[in-house]
């Protein structure tokens, strides 16, 4: 049995989707981080990082979205969330996941994380980078709207861990200041995801 | 035939050990980022991001260090640089490879690419973050001395693609300003991994 923390709001939401989609049996725990629960001893002892998402399994806890994803979509395999077998498609995938994790995930952090990166009450610095946020996120989506997503899915006909990836990123936009229609395949892809049952009962869970 | 395009002291040098490891045929061709090369339109035209590593296979050209990194031990596998056939495992070198993209590498690069996320002419806001680069990789690098490098290789007694990913960066430990000696279990990784033939050849290549 999987065991997922994750907290609303954040990128946990991937990974909880990835689960549903795979089938897989797992149960969800939910964080508060506004009362600072990833944070407390005990969950540190899950995830020294104090941080979500964290995946228990039978032989130890796995962090990092790209890394969850990817063990997900290996360890069930009859869901067909990757092209296993195919190292270029594969890297395909992986290469957006990491440009998810690397870039997107760490521009959006600097509106609401930038204490990550400069002191915690240099407030003039903290503005400074919340002021770039819309601009950044812009750039990376251009890129992804462009260049990477194929359309339908991110890998083209083939729904992968990608697109769950790119749902919940895609979903930060409206709040980091950017409206998603200027980005007409990245809208469409996020009207698909919404169609399906899986989203619809995680999203309903994130929100509740 | 691969062609790895790479610039010295940036984190192509993983993905450059790796191939080297690899036993892979393969050309490298460096950039001058001093003079900008990267930004040539030849260039763009590889690597739409601008950016170094970019691996041009025979189905297109792939980027991203944690994703090239696989491919390149997917694709090779003779030489034993993944445990492909073990997902837990697996995922456990991707988490490492993710953790050091998404998190070491980019508190790394608050130090001379701030721009990314602020103004780049607002001087004060560069500042504040080259201050805080000494704090964060220690901060980084303590969780992997303590956590996670297992030794005498990253997942233990298996050496694996992260193990040039940790060298490159360990790297840069001095630059900003950290004593890699405060981490005796990555000091000695640095050590074993600068005792091999294959890693000699690749820095005197990025040195020279």
């Amino acid at each position: 049995m999987l065991t997922l923390y994750y907290a609303p709001g954040t990128c946990a939401l991937a990974t909880h989707l990835a689960l549903e989609f795979s089938g897989a049996p797992y149960e969800a725990k939910r964080l508060d981080f506004r009362q600072q629960q990833q944070r407390t001893p005990e969950y540190l002892r899950v995830n020294p990082k104090g941080r979500v998402p964290a995946l228990v399994t039978d032989r130890g806890v796995l962090t990092e979205t790209p890394a969850l994803l990817q063990y997900i979509a290996q360890s069930f395999p009859q869901a067909g969330l990757a092209p296993l077998d195919d190292p270029f498609l594969l890297a395909r995938g992986n290469e957006f996941n990491s440009f998810l994790c690397s870039t997107v995930h760490v521009n959006h952090a600097h509106k609401g994380r930038g204490y990550r990166w400069v002191d915690a009450d240099d407030t003039a610095a903290l503005e400074a980078m919340k002021n770039k946020v819309a601009q950044t996120m812009a750039e990376s989506f251009t890129l992804i709207e462009e260049r990477m997503l194929q359309g339908p899915w991110v890998l083209g006909e083939r729904f992968s861990t990608s697109d769950p990836y790119l749902y919940t990123l895609a979903r930060w936009l409206g709040g980091d200041g950017v409206d998603v229609n200027r980005f007409p395949k990245v809208a469409d892809h996020m009207r698909r995801m919404e169609a399906q049952p899986q989203v619809q009962k995680v999203v309903a869970l994130h929100q509740a």
